[in-house]
């Protein structure tokens, strides 16, 4: 492509209405929602890069994306441009030209997510869409112990989607850099940072993490999942709307 | 009603996707989806009086309304019943029993409204159902000094809806205790705590706000605009998204 900018695209989307990032046939994604409005702008066909994949229903703070456009456009107006055709569930918070090699994915350092859990009897109507209603008794003291637990090099074979077929066959080990809860008023939040996720492996962690905070794991339990080539799968999957990727680091 | 029992109900609700409280044939309304539940555990029709309307698309933290039912079911079993099949986008956040008699809207003090304004050119998809989107350059200090003009008893006839036939010949003459505006980051937030609002009113003070902040009124127009038979009418009307009933006064 002659004359092609690399631009890095910082995005925060309300993950409600669609089916991840990914592009799907005939479903709304983020991907291909910017794709689509990408194609307008260039007239040809973009290719949207993204840091990596969020589940249906998972939202984002700042997502990095970059595309590679030869329309002349300035970056503040792109953003404009977007920001006006975009549906307001999607925002590009930022539009910057990068170095012609920049891929968000395979030079991203780390990833940081959080994961809401409400811990109220009644959850507010305005948080329903973006915690995970959670009730019932636990151990918060417990629950951040195993938070800290993770951090270090594992293998993660045990917290992968089951369907995960992309990484079949392949190194199933990450390195979590922190790993913590916080509270925040009647919020829990857990944040944890890494080199790297697997699918459904925030979302795997935290129903893990519950599930020792409620009694049901025990520390043997904990670490057996964390043992190369172990038994038993870890979770449940908690659900996708209390997850939020936070930031990319490079 | 042999043995009807009075319930206050503390409720919370997203407007974003109702008609409205008020009952309306064939549209989603909140008066509407409580009376049908209440209908369900109550084996009868209940009526669900509340301490005002709030217009479609408006939110509340915590409108006061009152039931007369015969079911002697507790109150916390009664709130908790409703949590679970009312819709996740409104909560009951208290239901006691109260004298007889009481009435959420004759027997209310004051009620307390805020609008909130996002400043920043960018809208976070995460509060695009919350606010009111206005980055354009205003004056804040012009803005919360018009809102102190406000304090005190005006007639409110210019800033009443244009169709507020339920006002017809009754006085608006109404009574603002507080009208403040602060600024949470890049929100500004207006709030209100007046004797009653007429239809419209807080939408029409914050569009007549901004026009002021904007310099598109002066002192004379907003004086103008709170002198009984004023000709001009206040407004425009602020979109419904940015509005939250917060409390109401007993």
């Amino acid at each position: 492509m002659t004359g092609a900018r690399r631009i890095k695209l910082i995005v925060a989307y309300d993950g409600t209405h669609y089916n991840g990032w990914q592009v799907q046939p005939d479903l709304p994604t983020i991907q291909g929602t910017l794709e689509a409005l990408l194609e307008q702008i260039e007239g040809a066909r973009v290719h949207v890069a993204g840091s990596g994949r969020t589940d249906a229903g998972v939202h984002a703070l700042a997502q990095v994306a970059a595309v590679s456009i030869c329309n002349p456009i300035p970056c503040p107006n792109l953003k404009k441009a977007l920001n006006r055709l975009l549906p307001r569930d999607i925002r590009i918070l930022a539009a910057d030209e990068v170095a012609p090699g920049f891929h968000p994915r395979y030079d991203a350092r780390s990833k940081t997510y959080e994961y809401r859990i409400w811990r109220a009897e009644v959850c507010p109507p305005f948080e329903r869409l973006y915690v995970h209603h959670h009730p019932y008794p636990l151990s918060e003291e417990k629950l951040a112990a195993a938070a800290r637990r993770l951090v270090g090099e594992h293998d993660f074979s045990a917290f992968a989607a089951a369907d995960d077929r992309d990484q079949l066959g392949r190194s199933k080990v990450r390195c979590i850099h922190s790993s913590d809860v916080h509270r925040r008023g009647d919020m829990l939040a857990y944040r944890v940072r890494g080199s790297g996720f697997l699918k459904h492996m925030v979302r795997n962690i935290v129903g893990t993490l519950i599930e020792y905070a409620k009694g049901n794991l025990d520390d043997a339990g904990i670490n057996s999942l964390l043992r190369p080539g172990a038994s038993r799968r870890a979770g449940p999957t908690a659900p996708p709307q209390g997850l939020f990727l936070i930031g990319v680091e490079y």
